[in-house]
């Protein structure tokens, strides 16, 4: 018998799957134009407008999240305009990457990793670069943790400009809060394999009637990412390209179990199980990276023991516990580690890792208290229910 | 009890999926950067080379085939460049609209649908038009059941011209044989739920030395789809963006099956059941679109009453039997219906499709002898073991 399929995934996404969910993506495949699964793909496109927050229908297209972060350029912008990109992390580089791929003049507001952007900085910037046709963000930067405040950030951009307001949302959509439309948010995206507990292979995609705008008059070649072929095809119930259907059988019950788990409820968890994760963190003697203020409900990052141990040590020894948690990427590759909290993990889940975390540190030679980590989170929840 | 889910789906993809895969793909999620990912992905590509007959290392990209489209496209050719595409039905009609989209001079090559490109007729177009950098073709015509000599056409390409040979052959590869390097072909691809028994959401993609070189000058934009970041990464056993990772665990598994059956033993079953549809369908009454010499081993086009009956009230007839064929595309919506028999397909399928034919027939009022087209089916089957 082998114990190597037991392990823990808390990683910020892919995030592991319910059995249900499983159960549900193992169904019969069904023909792409059918029905049923017409029926299927407009059940989950009504299902995603409450995780958005819109009125809008929103799109779902199959690849992975950074094909529909293209694909809020690409029907958006054209080259030779100008854009902002709010860049916080990794994945805010990745959509500036993007913007400076297809031609455009990119406006990089830097904000040091860890940090969240305030709406202050973003105003000035903004004032700056009046010219840019398109602001583009992240909601939560899945390489430091980092909860943007979108809502602040949107509202300024509302405020001293015309500009579209795009979001990356991917690694947060389903476990916080979202009111796509009434922030002012223009496009947000988001992908299947975080808190929507679905593995990887679906984005969805909500534009606003601003966007659309933009997006009909936009003549840069697209094809496959092309958005007005997946809402004109969304009008007759079915998609331009063969969808993942396997994984449309998945989000429709995904979607169930956040209705009947409640909306509010998976928030509340998420931000309970972001308080856990952070207490019990601080009680074993670790530097957490965000504030409070600036914390994500999803990921949270962790700074290594800079000269005294390693963070890559630490993950070995948490891989042999059968817990598996992310390093750091770009330059903060080898100096921090990130546990994710997001999708179908509950509060014992993180009394799990974090008696893991306990036993890997003395591994690893780092003095931490046996089950300190663990009665802090286990506070945190007694004071929460 | 409902039988709701106890039915037969013989279209030309999706196509079912066999128990083995489905068990596979609910393996619990893994992280895509963990080396249990870099193992998958190396063991999927590796087996992947029989599939398409190269020594090139294939890409696995997480989409739809017209993702793979596109990609082929884009990363191949520059706007202002002059094509060639052959078009023998929906598909290559789709290879031209992207050609088009991406501001290509297009030289489409029409054939009647229902007929393969013959070589001459393909040598003659190249000397009219011996600019094209790339000639766009399709293996099989998923539209109308037309298999195009895929390896003459590349061969008379070589011959007149140093145009790049692009392949779609998304409904055929792993049906049919593929000698992609020796018979010059420059890109091919295909997609995951047709021949290779999975659900859609994968593309998989073969570039040659040749063509290599090309993309490699390539600054045409392009991200999600751009096939250097995918070859880049799979040097270092990963990819470029979150993979479809459940879809990799079935890819295995749906390798390990191919290997097992042996590649010609899948070559000559789809051979043989392409032989028996035909003989099936012929002892029916009904008229064939495709010659002999024409057929695809993986779906089979067959007209409808023309005057007499609708292939619409036949396929709905089916349906009630339980059994799914698909319709005709574009100006042969109503006129055709088409039985897919790749992928997870064998003799009994084609017996149960031909004896729920012959009783839709009659309940539609058409004549059909009961039992004659499933006799045929099987004096063919008897011949072949």
């Amino acid at each position: 018998m082998s114990f190597s399929e037991k392990f823990h995934l808390r990683i910020p996404g892919p995030t592991p799957i319910p059995p249900r969910i499983q159960q549900a993506m193992a169904q019969p495949m069904i023909g792409h134009r059918s029905g049923d699964a017409s029926r299927l793909l407009r059940e989950c496109s009504e299902g995603l407008k409450a995780i958005f927050g819109t009125k809008q229908q929103p799109l779902i297209l199959s690849n992975s999240g950074t094909g529909a972060l293209e694909a809020a350029v690409v029907n958006t912008v054209r080259p030779g305009e100008e854009a902002i990109v709010v860049v916080t992390g990794a994945f805010g580089d990745r959509f500036a990457k993007i913007v400076e791929r297809y031609g455009l003049t990119c406006h990089r507001l830097d904000i040091p990793w860890g940090q969240a952007c305030d709406p202050e900085t973003l105003g000035s910037f903004i004032k700056e670069h009046s010219r840019a046709k398109a602001v583009f963000m992240t909601y939560c930067e899945t390489s430091t943790g980092v909860l943007n405040p979108i809502d602040q950030l949107a509202k300024v951009v509302r405020e001293h400009s015309d500009a579209l307001v795009i979001v990356d949302a991917v690694s947060c959509l389903g476990a916080v809060a979202s009111q796509m439309d009434d922030w002012g948010i223009d496009v947000m995206v988001t992908g299947s394999q975080k808190a929507m507990m679905l593995p990887p292979g679906l984005a969805f995609v909500a534009v606003s009637q601003r966007a659309w705008s933009a997006v009909e008059k936009n003549e840069a070649p697209r094809f496959y990412l092309d958005l007005l072929a997946y809402r004109n095809n969304l009008e007759k119930e079915t998609t331009p390209y063969t969808p993942a259907v396997s994984l449309l059988f998945g989000l429709k019950e995904a979607l169930h179990m956040l209705q009947e788990e409640g909306l509010e409820n998976v928030i509340k968890r998420h931000e309970r199980l972001k308080q856990m994760t952070r207490a019990g963190v601080r009680a074993l003697g670790l530097e957490l990276m965000t504030s409070e203020q600036d914390a994500s409900p999803t990921v949270t990052s962790i700074h290594g023991g800079k000269d005294q141990w390693s963070s890559e040590d630490l993950r070995k020894a948490l891989r042999e516990l059968q817990i598996v948690v992310a390093g750091g990427q770009q330059h903060l590759k080898g100096k921090i580690f990130r546990i994710g909290h997001m999708g179908y993990c509950d509060a014992l889940d993180i009394f799990t890792t974090l008696s893991g975390l306990e036993i890997a540190l003395q591994k690893i030679g780092v003095p931490a208290p046996l089950g300190a980590g663990v009665k802090a989170a286990q506070e945190v929840y007694m004071n929460h229910v």
